[in-house]
């Protein structure tokens, strides 16, 4: 099979055996998959990366020797692959194994390819009304609802979004139906209106302290800015025992100022990845807009330009089509 | 009056004039003031201070205009002082105060003088059955309850506290009766000794990853060395969606792994100063035995050199006697 391959910080297309769906396991034809930041970084050299990346993908099942059931079942799938025989794994589920695999970005070949494989549960079956580039926003969308997951958010609290990439959009249009008053901030009036058009409440601030002016510090920071920057702006924005949500990843240590979070006690709290059937729940109803996230779907054959146009500031979400056969 | 005056990295004795207690204000004698590794930082140039240092004491009433029934009184005090009037200081107090001074630390004269001036409302009287030298901890022992106020704590937590020095063995000593199983960990046989005497659980760990192997990941780690070190050391030690207390505060930045705390989902919460009135009663209780943490008592005149030997690695608390007269 075609398969992109991370090496020493560059990206391109390689034959690699097709692999095999073991018991438990499901092979899967992928048709779509989607870039994220964190390919970005991978390329860059986060992780040590090297190998197939990719975590964002539909496809179908060709192959599932436990369960059968699932031949032909057009699917996403959950990205952590437990031990399934850890503490964790036995109550929490595989996503903070200490053992675990990650797909396409931590031993486990992913999706920029034209099959891949899983734990047969970690898939998920798509609704009929959930188009291909709809359902490739499964992962990223239920990330985007985690800090739902992690912090009883409340319609009396004051939440800022800080940051109008793809993962800030998402964030603000999913968490606004449980805080309506979320404000999203960023740079780009173009983006920010992706939000304004779903009823987001959005500000363009070229520095964002000209938030603190307009609007005081807030209840709940979500940053999502993908900049290590951004954690520093959020514990300006955040009132004292507030609480900073932070979501970007980045390869570099961020040097912070812990008194300023000791002295003003705010609480700050890592955030990943998701619950998917929340956020096929929310696709499904309709709830949010994802379509005009995407910026544009090259073919697989032009991953390494996809990966480029992908990391473009500006660049909203980059799709991959997988060859039909 | 005598003060101890902190400027440019030097400590001195100087003359200033006695202060005045204005209207819902007390003036106090101090009679006993504790060095705080705080003051330490002060000397060092956190929060470029310059002035009278000290926020821990213990003294007497001898003006207090609007409360003339306070006068006489053996007192200790809060030490952020508010302005009374915003939105914060009417509904949560003066803590977090966005104009709040900070006794010692920030627009308000300290205790290490003859004489201080606090608001009335941030007094309160010591119980006959506690001793100045007890009293003098209400403000350590009451940051060193934060934790309880900050998080729910249980009996089916595994909690450790990370530094063994006067803060961490404070820490553990209070809140090893919410939490029987809690571990302290340090570096220094003799300061454990001091935990272990009051029923605390120790680890004497030359490196903390020794900790991992012994005990796994924690579901809270409480960062009290003291060190920016700490709290690298914290991340490595918690659980995945585990949470971090940190306590420590230094003048410089801290190089955190953030993709750690992404990717882990830890919860890192800043925790300063707590509750008075808990603290008394810790004390009047019986619950927590401060004594032994007294390194010295040094006289008001030998300020310089006390902080000299506050500022050792290995110091416990070091107290100043203010002359009686």
């Amino acid at each position: 099979m075609q398969a992109a391959v991370i090496d020493h910080g560059t990206i391109r297309l390689e034959q690699r055996p097709r692999p095999t769906a073991g018991p438990h396991q499901a092979l899967i034809r992928v048709r779509l998959a989607g870039i994220c930041n964190t390919d970005i970084e991978l390329l860059r050299g986060y992780m040590d990366f090297s190998g197939i990346p990719g975590h964002e993908f539909v496809g179908h099942v060709v192959e599932a020797p436990s369960d059968p059931e699932l031949v032909g079942a057009r699917v996403t799938g959950e990205i952590n692959i437990g031990c399934g025989a850890c503490p964790t794994c036995l109550t929490d589920g595989p996503r903070h194994c200490p053992k675990r695999h990650t797909l396409g970005i931590d031993g486990w070949d992913g999706a920029f390819a034209e099959y891949l494989v899983l734990p047969a549960a970690n898939l998920h079956v798509i609704p009929d009304g959930v188009s291909d580039m709809e359902a490739v926003f499964v992962e990223p969308l239920a990330a985007a609802l985690e800090p739902s997951q992690q912090l009883h958010l409340t319609a009396r609290q004051s939440v800022l979004v800080l940051g109008d990439g793809k993962l800030g959009i998402l964030t603000a249009c999913a968490l606004h139906y449980l805080v309506p008053g979320l404000i999203l901030a960023g740079h780009h009036a173009h983006k920010l209106s992706i939000a304004a058009a779903q009823g987001v409440t959005i500000r363009l601030a070229a520095d964002p302290l000209e938030l603190l002016r307009e609007c005081g510090r807030f209840d709940v920071v979500i940053e999502a800015t993908g900049r290590s920057s951004g954690l520093s702006c959020a514990l300006d924005l955040v009132r004292p025992e507030g609480v900073v949500v932070a979501k970007t990843t980045v390869a570099d240590k961020i040097a912070i100022d812990m008194a300023k979070v000791v002295v003003n006690e705010i609480h700050l709290v890592g955030s990943r990845c998701g619950d998917f059937k929340l956020a096929m729940a929310y696709l499904r109803d309709g709830l949010v807009d994802v379509m005009p996230l995407v910026e544009i779907i090259r073919p697989f054959g032009e991953c390494a330009d996809a990966m480029r146009v992908a990391s473009q500031p500006d660049s909203m979400k980059v799709l991959l089509q997988l060859p039909r056969n």
